[in-house]
């Protein structure tokens, strides 16, 4: 399978108008990307100045919403986009919502390594940092993905999901093991699990992400069938 | 505030449509509420047969949202909805996707009590119960308010997510009190711990629910206050 190719318009003006929707969302996705990367410094560097810095910059990724979404609906209103523009525009404004999400998820992690309640364990710190780096390539693939709109991409990045499940599930006996032994710190290594959590949801907002593609470029029918039926279906 | 008025059409076909649309999220919302409402019954009585029956119904829910999500994109390539009536048709879009993730956090629950994994402590269940309640109340006030697109009564419902946040501080509490105390147990417990934090986040969704119809009948620039700056305008 290849790329979506856009329908070519009479009014080049509208064919910019929908280049310009996809790269807004590539620069709000580009915003998120970089607020997971700081996150990740903070978390390695133990530095919670600069995990305070990621939750102040969420409100920027929040108003990117907004915006491209008021732009979604100047472009329907307007030009009244049938067919795969339509579909489009629809696929940019619940993408959004699920990029500004990620943010929310990111800010989440930030917010707890700038309470410094990461308890002091080299595994777990490291296990961390592992499914934070994994996250971030699945970010990284998703947003790609969907700038080529890439059907067999998004699948691609669709299973990497599986690995972060593995992380998260192995960070979580992790964390349960260290309940179990230093019991008086209960509330603290919650935290931390809330952290593994948030990262966890961002890989299934990716996998959200990478269903909207493939909706988007195989049409309607493609949303009744499981993403596991599409894969053995176009590979 | 009063609610909002759709616009008159001269195609009274076109009006009937956006009642339709309306009215299939509030039926899409009272098979969630029904889900909701077994799943705690399911809680109430430990019956793990009535808790797979979510688990299995909520495909239906999913298959709803496709198909709300499909009449939207038909409404506006046949009727180029402009102004509020472009705005209610991108608001349904995006609040069933709110409407089936609730359903996906009710499945979580239903999940959890199929698999019989709830320690037996009194006051943990009974908690349990109590959140479910809660959260119950706010899940129909939210389509309540969906359905009379009624500004003032969402803000109400909106304001009710702080009692289901104290009833989850509360419950942490008391699943990390059982946790020290167990600790042997810990894994049985985290199970707990991911039924109630689907409760406290189907609160978040309801939130997400009011947003929308405060966005739409205050129109784009409420989406760039706050909540509590807008109760304070409207109230």
């Amino acid at each position: 399978m290849s790329n979506i190719q856009l329908n070519t318009h009479i009014s080049g003006r509208y064919n910019q108008e929908l280049q310009d929707l996809t790269h807004s969302v590539l620069t709000m996705g580009g915003e998120v990307e970089q607020q997971l990367h700081h996150t990740l410094l903070a978390l390695k560097e133990r530095d919670p100045a600069l995990a305070e810095k990621v939750v102040f910059n969420d409100l920027k990724i929040n108003n990117m919403e907004v915006q491209i979404d008021e732009e979604c609906m100047r472009i329907i209103a307007k030009r009244h986009p049938t067919a795969s523009d339509l579909r489009l525009v629809m696929t940019v404004s619940k993408a959004i919502t699920d990029i500004e999400r990620i943010g929310d998820e990111i800010e989440r992690v930030a917010r707890t390594i700038a309470k410094q309640h990461i308890p002091d364990s080299g595994q777990i710190h490291s296990s961390m940092l592992l499914i934070g780096e994994h996250v971030s390539e699945m970010l990284r693939g998703s947003l790609d993905a969907f700038a080529r709109m890439d059907v067999n991409s998004a699948l691609l990045v669709y299973k990497q999901d599986e690995q972060i499940d593995l992380d998260y599930k192995g960070l979580i006996q992790q964390i349960a093991a260290a309940m179990q032994k230093h019991s008086e710190q209960v509330t603290d290594w919650l935290d931390v699990l809330w952290a593994v959590r948030a990262f966890e949801r961002v890989g299934d907002r990716c996998k959200n992400l990478c269903e909207y593609i493939v909706y988007l470029t195989q049409g309607a029918d493609a949303r009744y069938a499981t993403m596991e039926t599409l894969q053995q279906k176009l590979q």
